[in-house]
């Protein structure tokens, strides 16, 4: 029987739909789960796919050509630990492990460095797309040895997804966590996206008093824009779609509650650790977290008055006009913070990260997949250390365009009492980056003042320290 | 010859003041320090007092009564550890380690636990009042085991800062780590503190037109009301002060970039992980890494331009006397957020804070001493688990007659291009909070469309999926 080229651990449902769309590409693929049951059911479920089951980590280990490639698609944390453990006395130098789980990037640093000391290769690599990107093409952020990169180069070439110029959605990050580490912020700009759509709406929906009928509208039309992204596209498609049981709007029908699993989270303490600024996506975060308190929310709805509601001055189609400029400037706030922040820890990590080709291989398969990537990658091909992205060109001349319209639904939203965390930080952090002096001599004098932590003049380097009292 | 009752290990400026400190108060102190020189100096310079130096550890150790009080006053980290191996080997059951370094909580809790194993005791500590608090009357919040705590308590008592009422800023905060949990709260909320005065500082600049005068005189003004407090004090003082060199106002001369010392990073990454909003605070640490990057800053104020300024609208007083009321009621909402963060803690690592003493020892010693501290202790004095303070009558009355000028200078900020980040971080979780209704539905049902997440329903319990396509 002959060897197989690539062999999948972890059958839950990203395992068992990455191990079909590898195999869809005519590639036999080994399979293996801790438990035989979903190896099974797999098998059973696809009797003609060139699936082959194994039911041993020795059977599966075997069974692979080498130099051997294993994808681990098992939970993040111990289980991925335990899975390497049980796997490495099997493995032959040069065998390349690559985990595709949802994990932090410091773990796949030391899980890098640990098996290159047996000569193993590890790619720790993000997987964007859900269920369905898994099985028909998601973007792929692989990291890692770049040897390694090249051996397993072709298979993931093939089964990620293709951007609209036929381009696949998957290149090589850098070294050890490079490729978590970027899936890690793609989540915190989701986070970022998925807010700023919440804000619009909840804008549209309070102050201009749209129906839900007319947001589904309002959000198909700018799907045609430069807003054209598949978040845009269903939230289009939300406001559309009935409830089963009550036929009312689904979308009125669901909890206002958020969750979340963390990566937003790691997201935000690591800009507080790399000391990139990254309010927005934080303030989304936060904005998941407080809306979870609904009983408190409930309860202090009822004790706390804000503004009397006042009709909306001025024309509404304006209005929307402007709820959309401050939602695609907005938006490129946000991602101008998410690649500072990959820049601070490029840097930090000596990764090397080409951040055109990170806004590339984003354009299609993941959830942020998005026409506007196309100028992101467009700005860093024009200056590939471009400091952020607020300074190029293309999008100095949204802010310039659109700065206006941010401003006039903060404030709108502001008067309303309508909650825009995420929009009024957009504004704060325009104005302080482009603000040559800011408020800070006077934290600094502060500091000075009661700990004596000195300050730095505007005149001469050095440290200074005044008696101030 | 006689054995001392306390003893410090540590001689650094923080060491030797509260050593100062407890001597003043009448008990001979042991004082050690790693490098003999600081020791030499220290008593050089007091021949007078009843500083009994070692010079090694075993001297040092054995110079103390028993059970042994050690006070360790040294470089947070590491060194902390080293100090404490060292220290084990020469001690006996029931000694006492008080650890009155700026630790992080979970190296507290970790040291407690390991110590406890051995019959030690540990207190981990929090400090607060810089040099001169040390030497005269700091606010201390100590952690660990209760009994333990009863046993330095007289000393303790004897050295804290003494509020208006005569109360010293002193008292059990809770088991293991969470005294030093409560010292990064504290030093979380002055973040804020600093950064709402820094925005009010930047409006009353910027949108007003106030001189350095006349800042110095608003700020003396507003020491005399609801914001007495420390740091309106020395801010007040700082715009009177003159730079030696040029004859200039120093506040001017002082450059724009505030540092820190990541206390304030921790409090956001604990709120992160604890699932506690803490916005507000949050912007503030990202406002003073922004404000670092000070190249990039002056570079983008010749590229992106924002609104022409305009002359402020309506009567000066009026709206300064907003400004006022804008900060008192983001500070307000600062320290609901940070309260409920100490509320989320004592749950989540089973601390029973008590968060009416917590504000009681805040009110003197510390940086973040204020007149208004006592209306946070008399809200909690009425309901002990207040789930935040927003709630309670008072502050309640502050949000109904002050929203409305917080809305107006954020609104004035904004239209003006000035940032003011914590501002609008503060009216955004206002809203939020008073939300009967937010839009995370929309952000349930993305969720549950692109990745089957499932969602709540608001007229059943359970966990629901949709075909949404």
């Amino acid at each position: 029987m002959g060897k197989q080229a690539i062999g999948v651990v972890g059958l839950a449902v990203m395992g068992r739909n990455l191990a079909l769309n590898i195999e869809s590409r005519g590639h036999a693929v080994s399979v293996y789960n801790r438990s035989r049951a979903k190896t099974d059911e797999l098998i059973a479920e696809y009797p003609d796919r060139k699936l082959v089951p194994a039911f041993t980590l020795e059977e599966f280990v075997d069974s692979l050509e080498k130099p051997r490639r294993i994808l681990l698609m098992v939970k993040a944390g111990e289980p991925t630990d335990a899975t390497i453990a049980s796997l490495k006395p099997l493995l032959d130098k040069g065998d390349i492990l690559i985990d595709g789980g949802n994990t932090h990037f410091t773990d796949t640093i030391r899980r890098n460095q640990e098996l290159a000391k047996a000569g193993l290769h590890f790619i720790g690599t993000g997987v964007s797309g859900g269920e369905e990107g898994a099985l028909k093409g998601p973007s792929i952020m692989p990291g890692g040895q770049r040897d390694a990169y090249d051996l397993v180069a072709p298979i993931l070439t093939e089964i990620a997804a293709k951007a609209p110029d036929g381009e696949p959605c998957v290149a090589y990050m850098g070294p050890d966590g490079a490729g978590h580490f970027v899936k890690m912020v793609h989540n915190g700009i989701e986070y970022g996206d998925m807010q700023l759509i919440a804000e619009s709406y909840a804008v549209l929906k309070q102050v201009v008093g749209l129906s839900n009928e007319e947001l589904g509208k309002v959000y198909t039309e700018w799907n045609q824009g430069e807003l054209d992204s598949y978040l845009i596209e269903i939230t289009s498609k939300i406001f559309g779609k009935k409830d089963d049981e009550t036929g009312k709007d689904l979308v009125d029908v669901i909890l206002d509650r958020a969750a979340q699993k963390g990566t937003g989270k790691w997201t935000s303490q690591n800009a507080l650790d790399l000391g990139a600024p990254l309010p927005l996506i934080t303030e989304a975060v936060f904005a998941r977290v407080l809306s979870s308190l609904k009983t408190q929310r409930v309860a202090a709805s009822k004790l706390l008055e804000g503004p009397l509601a006042k009709p909306l001055e001025g024309a509404k189609e304006a209005f929307i006009e402007s709820v959309r400029r401050a939602l695609y400037f907005s938006k490129v706030i946000s991602y101008a913070q998410g690649f500072a922040q990959l820049r601070a820890a490029s840097e930090e990590y000596k990764w090397d990260l080409d951040y055109g080709t990170i806004a590339k291989i984003f354009r299609a398969g993941c959830i942020i997949r998005a026409r506007f990537l196309q100028k992101i990658t467009d700005a860093y091909s024009t200056d590939k250390v471009l400091a952020n992205l607020l300074l190029d060109p293309y999008f100095r001349d949204i802010a310039k365009n659109y700065q206006a319209a941010l401003r006039e639904v903060v404030v709108a939203a502001i008067n309303a009492g309508v909650p825009v965390p995420a929009f009024a930080s957009a504004i704060a952090y325009f104005d302080a980056y482009r603000s040559e002096r800011l408020p800070a001599n006077l934290v600094q004098a502060q500091r000075d003042f009661f700990g004596a932590h000195t300050f730095e003049r505007i005149d001469k380097p050095g440290s200074f320290h005044a008696q101030w009292s």
